[in-house]
């Protein structure tokens, strides 16, 4: 006899819960998908060939989890029409600290992934999930979906995780923003941007042995103020990157001197 | 009978002296190292097994190509010293012009590695090199040395050059200090720096496919005010981070908003 899946109700149909979703049905029964928005739920629905609904009170209550993964500011109000009992639900964010899914049911949690999803995102392998939960038997079974999902679970408390989220900022989408000036750099150029990718790549292989405090070279970190000077008089005419230019390299200088102290 | 190889002088004995100079010892043969400072010059010398001096007069006229890897500001000054008639002279320097070396030789350029140099480090393979020259005969040799050094070759204008040395300051320096700035984060917090690392390496392989622009999310693209305003509450204590954080959001909403136009 096949052993008895565990049933799955997703609450959410956007980016996270279509990849989450989708890494689950391999191993659990997702029963049922929520959305608002009556086409994401009908199209998640498609995919994982189980019901939908746009309803909160049609929320089917014979699952053995729900995964509420909608946006942040959603939660609260999602949330607040479900009366789950002793069923575990979890939300998926960054941000939004465990308490928020206290009205839910006793055995809650979460279970935040650290993986920026858009359309058609495939969960890596090894993804670390940063779950939190409201008992023991809340956290075993999260810590089984995490597996289910070929995740790498890390205990952290909601003070820590809007910590992480905030470090996640800076070390993701800061960053991308950096590679974003580059390019438009690059573009007023005629420089094809590949040129950069070797560098790149070595940025990040440097700092994976260790503080990368210790990997920061450039201009600002070794005082060159005649190349500081160049850069600043190539930017004059993009006022957006040269207030960048300028905080950054202010920082740069305040973290080597913290460094020498 | 083997076949001539290619004699070089090495000014200059630093991290970025030191790692050519290794690479290009396999095929070629260093004859000299110079150095301002004696310890240098020496250790460098003893790694090649060849001879030094800290006296610019006493360069070797023997050798075919001279490598000028000392500090930008610096180039000018030794240059002057030189006086190479139609030997190669060339520097490797992303933000100094190729003029800077007319005075030295009639065959001169620039052989730009772009690549972060430390203590130890080795040259990557098929790292990208930012290539100009006086005349036909110095780009054929720079194309050989850089053949020789296992680099790939981009003709590259100085002006074009000193965009990209500023691109790669935002690609690489800068996007190292949004990683010192999560590292400082995270360690108040006493969470693993480890638990980024997928998601750093996320950011890059995304925008590897194409424009980063494509590739920006988080609380400033979507415009998340509560989260954004959750992030400074976050960084009240630390005026460094939180003047990033606050300048950063702004620019990518700028970009977000110039994409939309």
């Amino acid at each position: 006899m096949k052993p008895r899946q565990t049933k799955i109700v997703f609450i959410g149909a956007g980016n996270v819960a279509t990849c989450l979703a989708k890494a689950l049905s391999k191993k659990a029964e997702i029963i049922q998908v929520y959305s608002k928005t009556k086409a994401s739920a009908q199209k998640l629905g498609n995919i994982l060939g189980c019901s939908f609904t746009r309803d909160l009170k049609k929320i089917n209550s014979d699952a053995d989890a729900y995964i509420v993964a909608v946006k942040d500011d959603a939660i609260e109000n999602v949330v607040s029409h479900l009366q789950l009992k002793d069923k575990l639900v979890v939300h998926t964010s960054g941000s939004v600290g465990i308490e928020s899914l206290r009205k839910a049911s006793i055995n809650y949690g979460v279970m935040w992934p650290l993986q920026t999803f858009s359309k058609n995102s495939v969960l890596q392998k090894n993804i670390p999930f940063c779950i939190e939960a409201s008992s023991k038997k809340a956290l075993k079974l999260i810590e089984e979906l995490v597996k289910t999902m070929g995740g790498k679970a890390y205990s952290i408390s909601s003070k820590q995780r809007a910590k992480l989220h905030l470090a996640a900022v800076f070390a993701n989408n800061f960053t991308n923003h950096m590679f974003v000036a580059a390019y438009a750099i690059l573009k007023d150029s005629n420089i094809p941007f590949d040129v950069l990718l070797p560098l790149i790549h070595e940025t990040i292989n440097k700092f994976d042995k260790g503080n990368p405090l210790a990997s920061q070279t450039g201009p600002a970190a070794r005082g060159d103020k005649k190349t500081i000077k160049k850069h600043k008089k190539l930017l004059e005419n993009s006022p957006q990157y040269l207030a960048l230019y300028k905080l950054l390299t202010k920082s740069i200088q305040l973290s080597a001197h913290a460094k020498k102290l």
